[in-house]
């Protein structure tokens, strides 16, 4: 067998958002053959062409199946999804599309072309613990984003019993690196260490668990070779997260120390969302994959990316 | 109070399907006010606009939120649904527009518009029990019609954390009576009556289970009274099947009866379906209700109706 025969080739879907862009260079580093899935714009906009194997998304469900049957991927990473950590009305559409529709046509692609590992992105606000036990299998949605993961997955169980799919979702709780441009809590402490303009915060006590997005990269590498190994049907569940859990309150204090600098932050004037998650879910780790990258040495890397 | 004042208001989606149009014209001789939500080729092809409160949907949220708002319903029964034995590609979209997200749009609605209760039509294929035990709440669909009944159900979950939903999703079986325009078991054995054309039939010994549209719309109708009487948001689910069950066979047997005549039904010249649902689900029948409308009765009716 010739090196060539040898590669392994993955499709992505999501591949510019930022978990995405990081995957795909990820997979390429580690000798992968890559295909995107993309709409128009987004091709466009960041220069897609170049890159080999990109196809246009324009909502049709033949786009989805011609895709994934040209480039007949090992192994696909389903990341494409809309975020909302609260929705409105006018929102509702675009959710469902993004996150139910685009998913269903993938499947159907993947059914249609004989391709059976997948890897998709879920979030731990599927499983929202207000109270012990932590490590509840029950599907309880923290918002409608949430909601729309779950009604995609149980989608992808229709293809589990009718086309032998082999389904790893990831849980993901929070993630950072650089590059990041989603205005989660590592953005908005660096804009706060760039600007000195005091930032408004909850009480703090809430359990985060962040993960840096190297750490994620190798999670779901790992988890697509699991998944191409793996000889059975199913759908297997997952949580991607980090040790020691820290409070808000630690997470500051870890960036004031790898920023070697008190930011101005105004604990206690924001109330907690509603619901807030006080303490993310304790689901079944993903076997052989721990994270690598500490909170102190990551946020030091983002600093360094960012301030550099 | 007056009698007026006293009215009960149903808001019903799916009003022109089969089970649809016999509820409504239930819910009217039962004295409620009834609004309605549909397709404006659907509200023109059935002269709707005689009927009082109709609204138009041509897929915008901002339409369901108007409607909801506007009728102010005491409970709505969700009987909307495209339904699909098995699917092709290119019914993807329009299985999860209208099967996820007409639904979302409809949850939406009646979080803005402050109705919290909710009849929901489910399907017993989404606990397909392909070996005992037969009543597990386990989530199995036999098509992707049943799985994007799931997904609704799991989005409905967020709006009972969120919105105070009370939700009751009553998962049916086979459904017959006068007037069905659907190809199934009894369409075609009446058409079989009528022609005196063979008819080739599977085996034959899968176990079925036939409910009567009038004893199907009391079931809705009780399920609406019982979720308005709930004073807390939650999610139930019962089946609504008949007793005793019958195979195949026996119901042809019984068709036979009814008609007084010998059908030339020829068993075992088709395969059975893949997957066939040999043994239906025995999931919680809903409290207080029963079937009333025996198959030989049921059967004689609907022949009466067809044949005089």
């Amino acid at each position: 067998m010739t090196a060539q025969l040898a590669t392994k080739s993955a499709f992505v879907t999501g591949a510019t958002g930022f978990i995405g862009s990081h995957l795909t260079a990820h997979l390429r580093n580690a000798g992968w053959r890559v295909g995107i899935l993309a709409r128009p714009e987004t091709i466009e906009k960041n220069g897609l062409r170049r890159a080999g194997a990109v196809y246009a998304y324009r909502g049709l469900t033949d786009e989805v199946i011609d895709a994934v049957t040209d480039f007949r991927p090992d192994v696909v990473f389903h990341l494409a999804s809309l975020f909302l950590v609260a929705h409105s009305p006018e929102q509702i559409v675009a959710l469902v599309q993004s996150n139910v529709l685009f998913g269903t046509q993938l499947l159907e692609g993947m059914s249609q072309a004989g391709c059976t590992a997948l890897v998709n992105a879920g979030t731990a606000w599927q499983n929202y613990t207000p109270e012990p036990p932590f490590d509840s299998q029950n599907y309880m949605p923290v918002n409608l984003y949430a909601a729309t993961k779950q009604a995609f997955e149980d989608i992808a169980a229709f293809y589990v019993e009718s086309a032998g799919l082999r389904l790893v979702t990831l849980r993901l709780f929070d993630t950072y690196g650089p590059g990041d441009k989603r205005r989660k809590l590592v953005r908005l402490l660096i804009d706060t260490l760039m600007t000195g303009q005091p930032l408004e915060m909850s009480p703090g006590d809430q359990t985060l668990d962040l993960v840096h997005v190297e750490d994620i990269c190798r999670a779901f590498l790992h988890a697509g070779k699991l998944t191409m190994a793996r000889s059975e049907a199913g759908a297997k569940v997952f949580a991607v997260g980090s040790t020691p859990r820290l409070t808000l309150r630690q997470v500051v204090a870890t960036f004031e120390e790898a920023a070697q600098r008190k930011l101005p932050i105004e604990f206690g004037k924001r109330p907690y969302r509603s619901p807030e998650v006080m303490h993310p879910w304790e689901g079944p780790a993903l076997p052989g994959w721990e994270p690598t990258i500490s909170l102190l040495d990551g946020i030091r890397n983002v600093i360094a990316q960012e301030l550099g």
